[in-house]
């Protein structure tokens, strides 16, 4: 049966239903390479979840778009720091060394992201209304 | 003076101490534009914060940098966005558009956005560990 | 009857059930105050809620303590913008500077809740594992 | 004496003062376990936070209210993964399976709390303003 | 054309493309109503995204699964009330009631995430591990 | 040469950069102390990154102002806290110890900590909104 007792298994190829196996495969093909990491493998345990979020995943990300694929990764990078993502980052921090980010590129990109962090609250604490120019 | 006993107030040029009118004068020059935003006239209040705000959103946002200025936006929108900021989301939504963003883009930015929200919670929900090859 | 169908209506005191009266009573004295702000009458609506949050509230923030009120209402304060509670950035603004805190010590405050929200991102970011001296 | 130099330490049984034996006995009553996690343990170390603590919990979680046990548990859950609270993720997750939630069910809750996360987002992203229906 | 220069315009059922109007109509028809949210209508002008989100809401919301609709409602609602999201909690707060959700109930459900926000940071605050059990 | 390939590499003294060195050496300067912790190391791989964050640091947490160290440690934790960044808590708890917080201090900080997130949700689930009077 497709389902374990615990809710954070890593379904292994080897043991995954043919639903699980065809997400799998078609991780494997986009990708061109044969690692299938942990994020998969965990929310394979509900075979919805893996279907639904590989689908979503993948269209977002490698589906045709304006953006290339370089500033997707760095735009959900900056989502991940921000939610303190310790998984995301790592692993889209990998996917985006592989897409061409230089050690400069990320500290550029870090810089960014801490200073939206520190101007986003300072507008809070001093309640800062809207300028009509922005609305 | 150059305090007033409400925290908020926003600081017009004609009532700025010489400290502020050098930083509103830094802005305008930077910028090529007279319009001041709400946010340095509320910070204002303080002028340090002020100051050390302008100088740090400035040398991150339009210094010399490996990022061409329309990828510091979106970076700077991702990470507003996912605070919650309203007042940022709106100023630097225009910000964008006014060097280049197309509301395919923007469109193209948020469905990643979204997508970054979701999986990371999902990866903390399924307590997913990180693999060693991100390591 | 204590509960309406919305579920967000303010309850003021004259429409209020006995058991909520008594809380409002106990505002009143110990704020020494008639003043009751829209939090305690919107969650009224449920007085269970009001009841447990006013004694949570009481206990915390005006019961025996290590910590002055000022400096509590900053730590209050500290919460409020990470969280960009607007409401709460609001009011604890307000009961601060009634307790003291002045424009000065407001904009220190801020600077350093903008500091520390950049440098959480820093090292969620840059993925800083925690030095053995502090553990 | 009850307080230690380290903030977080773990309280034994065998090494607390009587107040807070009086609320691990309690805890255990409660959940008719000897069982007392690591949470209790720790802000144990403050002996106020640990009954205040524990009799928020107990009224809220396990006191008479609408929601059934494991209704209460997966809002509890669907609060803690949005935070990334590790801790709070593992050991209610463990509640909830104990209450009955199966794969099945935590994979549903799950989809949800990605899709309002991920909504959430969208709808702050594209400034979308409260339709009059729903004021 | 289906896209404006500003990013946040409301796309009405009149003025939307045949593509934008085909999701408008299963929207209708799932909901059994004519109201559009301005949600829908405003990620309309990335008919994408509009299609995207709809079915993602559609299927994790109306689809088959384990959790009956106000369960759903109010784990969504527990999301967005820790992330803070007005809109997201005004909409989902009216559909709960829709679906049964008393004042009695939503009192106890908003306890429970005021509860779990509160706990989940003094578990991070002390430093918690996790405990051997609930791994 | 000053970069290395992966992002998170800690620079040690004896391998940095004349610019890295001095930043180095202002740290232990004014720290009175040779350790230099992991954030510092961690950042210095970009070392535009590191003088930043260093010069932002030091002129708000140890410049001249109106609150005192140990309070701006506690703010600075009470943001952490609220964020989960787990190594700004470690770090700046030990911080703040060494600047006398007590064991008691801290519960008391704490307290509020989890009081103000509990209350920041509460408002935002009740769709509380500003009194007048907070205007």
């Amino acid at each position: 049966m497709a389902y374990n007792t615990h809710m954070s298994k890593l379904i292994e190829y080897e043991d995954a239903s043919p639903e699980v196996r065809a997400v799998y495969d078609d991780i494997r093909a986009t990708r061109k390479s044969d690692f299938i990491n942990n994020f998969w493998k965990a929310i394979a345990v509900n075979p919805q979840n893996l279907r639904r979020a590989w689908q979503h995943t993948k269209e977002i990300m490698t589906g045709p778009g304006t953006l290339d694929p370089l500033v997707r990764e760095m735009i959900y990078i900056a989502v991940s720091v921000t939610n303190g993502c310790e998984y995301c980052i790592a692993s889209h921090t990998v996917a985006a060394r592989n897409k061409g980010m230089t050690p400069e590129m990320f500290g550029d990109m870090m810089a960014i992201i801490g200073l939206a962090n520190e101007n986003n609250r300072l507008v809070k604490g001093y309640q800062v209304e809207i300028d009509a120019a922005f609305k």
